[in-house]
């Protein structure tokens, strides 16, 4: 279904770029495993997961609409007579030991597949921004379909942008279901990378199937590997089923899409002020997703989507970029671990308005720990600005840069005779020069253990007025425009394309 | 020492804010311990441990000072007919059983005293800057003594900055011993906190501590809290002695200065390019120093300063921004750990030229890992740009916010029956309005809990807009002409002043 691509010319040399190396020769990649930073004890691990398990069957959760209610019922979960849900501890032990572990996220093309195995981690987009930051002026306009291809293919151009979920929504898109498919067009046709994406409601879900079965060529192809992802947030906290989103989960599941169970509550509002509770109820709501899609469908793909949010609370905003925002995440990632789950949350987002160095801050800490954490899926890793309010491209090219260095500390050090270097360094001082450049082990990992930025800057104070103050926005700028000018490697085939629209309502 | 305060009016407000808050209010301070993060394995420790030995027993070091000569000799150490110095394991092990632990580096002010017992972390400034860079302009020139005087007031009224080690050299003092005696004056009379310093030749600390002890009312007062330490580069990797600063060296630790063993290879160059080679060899030549000095005197308080840096192997420049610096400070941390010495090494160095986005990224993870890994001392850790050229006042205000919400993440997650508040969730959900909004647990956490920015902005962007989307360089330049332009509370009473101006060439 991707585009053949010719050989020779300016073309093949773009696709020979874009195309992921071989492993081997590149110093960080995707799937990286972490897991060397534990912001918790065992002990607090087990506390967490015990009161989560007290929760489920004290407080249990309301709003499941009449199929899940039957479902879950059917698997062991009560109905008492307050209309909340509630989960006996044996039944949570037992969905646990029939979920899906050590999954594969396909993509459309498999070389982007991405393994969530063990601590493995990978760094990607997400969001419902609704506005376009722009990295100059500080201008917020409302986001479009245009906005969201773009985004896919600047993902796609990325190296450590590892998958796609919908960063924005497209706001020039007048009805639900128009929104739905174009929205799941937009980011297809701009890579090539796993995606991710939510239905409005269970209406739009028929056609968006129908839609990505013909993109697969066929419902076997689709379900054999899934490209796209339902990213579902199917609790309200704290404790409530969200009773429509449960509703796409089960046609989602019906239609063979993985699915991210999204619990995102705001510590202080709807999730408790402290980080230790905001972790619990997380924990706990996705236990219940866990219970919900395993009671549907045993052993079917789902992400343990822990993403609680910090409140400030001084005002109630949220505050993606503090640092109880980073730990609070790192938490999370640690619990998925103990489950042994696919675990994701929401590192990387900025309450800068701009691509500034609190931006920078922000991002990068967050995305470093959750990184050193392990977690499985860094979802919104870069791009996004005030607070989760705002994409902005620039960013997101700039943020390649930064998850490079990120997926640079979770490889971590390599300690082995060679890399301690003891031969080396008798050599240096007992025979040699006295120091080790161009030395054949200086040299031997100069490609493969080091992470050279593509616009991060590194020349020397001099060289850099010398070369007239390059400004790290504006170098972004022409990145991006350098990206958009080049030829889409994602774009369907052509014939794959006609026979689309002339099935569906496309505006791409 | 310290200039009494008035009380009532403006200055007594001042001295309010700028005193540290008590322990309990606050929900980041000085000193909270990290160590959740551990890059190595404890066989890759034991591992390092283990080569660093071999490699002082059979490379040893070259470049001792006679008189270090005869007291390492004297102690143990061989020297051979190549002049190199080789350390018998036993020597090693008996050194460090005497070595200083859990210290205590003074502060002019007791307030600001630093326990670096355990895996406790403080944030400060250091480094060797030739340069102020112009936040705005890009403008880099000449340091100064005034430059270094208004680091020292910036830091003393920000409350992330533990400490001060200057940052960088007054470029327009005339000679060695005006530029050391006026490094020490111009720091002093700017922060109450601990000062660290170097000297250039063992010709400059005789007036130095002269000086010293007459800033503390004599001799027996400042060795009793010395409050100004000796950071020192005594090797010049890799595995030779630095012949001068060993003198230095010698000299400081006979007039009662605690110590930094500064060990600051440059991975690829002057270290293996390796980083699990960098941080071994930065091992055993902090271990030669650990020798050193115990050696003269056994139990002085030294800092075990493996301070291995990272190349550009492109271009053999530094690189202090990279991800492989952030995780080999990281590593540094832990084997100081690992022997349970008070440990210091470089983080939060930017290679960016200006406080951007990606000096954002490079201070923020590197810092952030360091405290995490559970170091006592993070140099370096805020204001530094163009891998070291270049001092920013500006960054160092806004380092001040990016560390808080660093510390905020060393402190952790919390986990006991109140914080994981399942009695708060049961209320909320069965009996309650649906929301933890001004519950009482909520309210409760929000001083001790939450770390708010001082200038790093949480406003939507709305709001933001509506205020003439404020820039947050030109928001840090007007915080630092406030406190340039508030009472200098670090000043020496007038008497001191008067006293010290008469015996000493004192120029700020």
């Amino acid at each position: 279904m991707t585009r053949p691509i010719r050989t020779g010319g300016r073309a093949a040399r773009h696709a020979a770029r874009a195309a992921p190396l071989p492993d081997a020769s590149r110093p960080v990649r995707p799937g990286l495993t972490g897991g060397r930073y534990k912001p918790l004890t065992e002990a607090d691990v087990t506390r967490i997961h015990e009161t989560a398990l007290t929760a489920l069957e004290e407080i249990g959760l309301s709003g499941a609409p009449p199929s899940g209610v039957a479902s879950m019922t059917a698997a062991g979960a009560v109905q008492s007579d307050d209309g909340r849900l509630r989960f006996p501890r044996a039944l949570v032990e037992d969905m646990l030991a029939c979920a899906a572990r050590d999954i594969t996220l396909h993509a459309r093309d498999p070389a982007f597949d991405l393994d969530l195995s063990g601590a493995r981690v990978h760094f990607g987009t997400a969001g419902a921004a609704v506005s376009v930051v722009d990295a100059v002026t500080g201008d917020y306009r409302d986001s479009t379909l245009a906005d969201l291809h773009e985004a896919a293919r600047l993902a796609d151009a990325l190296d450590n942008i590892h998958f796609l979920q919908r960063p924005m929504v497209a706001r020039d898109m007048t009805d639900d279901q128009t929104l739905d498919l174009n929205t799941l067009h937009a980011c297809l046709t701009g890579t090539r990378k796993h995606v991710g994406t939510s239905f409005c409601t269970a209406a739009t879900v028929p056609k968006c199937l129908d839609y990505l079965y013909a993109v697969a060529g066929g419902e076997d192809a689709f379900r054999a590997r899934p490209f796209v992802l339902n990213s579902n947030c199917f609790v309200v906290p704290p404790m409530r089923f969200a009773t429509e989103s449960c509703e796409v989960m089960e046609a989602c599941i019906r239609g063979g899409l993985p699915v991210l169970l999204l619990s995102a509550g705001q510590a202080g509002a709807t999730a408790p002020a402290t980080l230790a509770g905001a972790v619990m109820q997380a924990v706990a709501e996705c236990l219940a997703g866990v219970v919900y899609v395993n009671s549907i469908a045993p052993g079917h793909p789902a992400i343990f989507g822990t993403w609680p949010f910090v409140s400030d609370l001084r005002t109630g905003a949220m505050s993606g970029g503090s640092g109880e925002q980073a730990v609070l995440t790192a938490a999370c990632a640690q619990m998925g671990r103990f489950y042994g789950l696919p675990g994701g949350a929401a590192a990387g987002m900025a309450d800068a308005k701009l691509p500034d160095m609190q931006a920078g801050w922000e991002q990068g800490m967050s995305d470093v720990m959750a990184g050193l954490a392990g977690l499985n899926m860094v979802y919104e890793a870069a791009g996004m600005h005030g607070s989760l309010m705002g994409f902005c491209p620039e960013s997101l090219i700039l943020g390649d840069d930064m998850i490079g260095a990120a997926l640079r500390c979770v490889r971590g050090v390599e300690v082995t005779d060679e890399t301690l270097a003891l031969e080396a360094m008798r050599a240096v001082c007992l025979e040699g020069p006295g120091h080790y450049l161009g030395t054949e082990s200086t040299l031997s990992v100069m490609q493969s253990e080091y992470v050279y930025p593509t616009l991060g800057c590194r020349i020397s104070p001099k060289e850099w007025q010398e070369a007239g103050r390059p400004d790290l926005i504006a170098k972004a700028r022409v990145r991006r425009a350098e990206i958009m000018a080049g030829p889409n490697i994602a774009a369907f085939a052509p014939e794959l394309e006609r026979s689309l629209r002339a099935r569906f309502d496309l505006l791409v």
